[in-house]
């Protein structure tokens, strides 16, 4: 994995650093497609989309913050496990 | 993985059987946290959440065929591979 952003802290306490969510509500981030997360955290920020704890999270990210997040945690490898 | 539900068809096309998105803007759905893709799907069949794909897909579903879809998705193990 790619050295986290500044910012990511913030990001592990629900979502982890690995990107496997550590509270029940929030969803795992490991791999996920990097302009669904763009998207997400600038609908957050804008308003566009609603949750209690990301509008407050996303509020004072700047869109390269927003661009290095999503880079982050899309640059976690995951694999589906065969069965 | 269980036999995927009778209307997770219509999802195979953009987030895929196996829940990693084949089309570039859709999120990946293996392993993804049950109860955020029930909360997902019924803000998409609510109008909470919008998305043109998405609030299409969203308004015939049950409860119960969005609590078998979020368990199909989530019942796919996923693992973050070692660095």
């Amino acid at each position: 994995q790619s050295a986290a952003p500044a910012k990511a802290a913030q990001c592990f306490t629900c979502h982890g650093a690995d990107g496997i969510a550590k509270m029940p509500d929030a969803p795992n981030l490991a791999g996920q497609n990097e302009s669904y997360l763009v998207k997400a955290l600038e609908d957050f920020r804008s308003g566009r989309r609603e949750n209690e704890v990301m509008t407050l999270m996303a509020k004072p990210l700047s869109d390269e913050d927003i661009r290095q997040l999503a880079a982050y945690y899309n640059g976690i490898a995951i694999e589906v496990k065969k069965k």
